[in-house]
């Protein structure tokens, strides 16, 4: 229980975990065909384009390109995937609306009520490769309560390298011995546990559709193994 | 009108203009004082104490020294200053707390109200000097509800230094032209406007207590002159 009561912050991973793009996205993308008279294959394009992300993030990683923010990272796959789909005329003020989407998803079924009951006890925080000002717009459009919205741009690199799990705790003026990462993906748990923090698995068997091909469940002792942000409070105690 | 409806974000300085950190601090130093069975002039202490913040800021500004977090440097004038109170003798760990009292302080009369209207129509965010850290504790506290914590140690630089008001722009993926600084400072209101941005004062003509002699009223054509927070609301429609 001292376990437990020592941790003072709760940092949880965004796109996956506290909302779920893909659905959003897709209905984003239908309501956009239907209001400009255009038919594509839009889930395979919402699927595709989330596939770019870890490719397009991991030149920057590698230190093959300079940081720039999630926002032209989606910008860039997207121009490269919309001739696919037969989209290759959109023009520039529709594919700012379509990176812009990504500001606004909705969280899952649990996340509301299991954010406000974590509130109640934790310092609630994101820490996520989205850019402070995407997080911050999506929090305002889902009603996502942070007390802190920690994010890659901050420290101009992208998880899972250590400068955003360190720098985030210097930031908060804490060791990371009282945070605890809250995702739904086991390598962003792994890194974080490396550094000290605490973990909290949330599965979300469905966040890539008929494509998710892993992180179904905990892969390793995670201080927490849950399946939704209401579970994890209850197990919190909050 | 339309430059009204154009804001998009407003950022708020905090101390003074959201908190009324001279009688919250007077409040917490003469409790500390009943505890520890300690007499001393508390409310000179406080007063020196925030005296010292602009002088150990410009050394910092005027590239003296490397950057260090507010809280660094509130404890480095406090260590200065407790033995000319009689209370050279306070350990660390009390000094810590003492530091600390800086994250409790309490808001205006009017500032939750106004920040509840506010918060409706804008994204509400602070842009102060001190850290995230001590913003995130102190909104905690006070239940702040910031949609975005902006502080001076993302930027190692401290107000006015250019790059916070920039900095913050950029964070936040907008231009200046749609942020607006809200402080009861006009040296702050200066600069943001110097930037790009609008512009509102606060009066807090209390915040310094009797020896406040400047900040009265507003000392430019800022675009919006208040004497609260709810009257800043209701001139922005909010």
């Amino acid at each position: 229980m001292t376990k437990v009561d020592a941790t003072e912050v709760l940092l949880f991973d965004v796109f996956g975990t506290v909302v779920d793009w893909r659905t959003s996205l897709q209905r984003w993308f239908h309501r956009f065909g239907k209001e400009h008279h255009l038919e594509a294959d839009w889930i395979g394009l919402v699927d595709d384009w989330r596939a770019a992300y870890e490719p397009s993030m991991a030149r920057v990683r590698q230190g093959e390109r300079p940081y720039v923010t999630l926002d032209m990272l989606h910008r860039e796959s997207l121009d490269a995937l919309l001739p696919r789909y037969g989209l290759g005329s959109v023009p520039d003020g529709d594919r700012r609306e379509m990176v812009r989407a990504w500001r606004r998803l909705d969280p899952w079924p649990d996340t509301l009520a299991g954010l406000a009951r974590l509130k109640r006890k934790y310092v609630i925080g994101t820490l996520s490769n989205g850019g402070l000002g995407l997080l911050v717009d999506m929090a305002k459009f889902a009603e996502l309560p942070w007390d802190a919205v920690l994010s890659a741009d901050l420290f101009q690199r992208y998880k899972p390298d250590p400068t955003v799990y360190l720098g985030a705790a210097e930031l908060l003026a804490r060791p990371t011995s009282v945070l605890m990462l809250v995702a739904a993906h086991n390598y962003d748990l792994a890194a974080a546990r490396s550094h000290g923090y605490r973990t909290a698995f949330v599965a979300r068997p469905t966040e890539y559709g008929p494509r998710q091909k892993k992180d179904f469940g905990p892969e390793d002792a995670w201080d927490y193994a849950t399946t939704s942000l209401e579970e994890l409070a209850q197990k919190l105690g909050a």
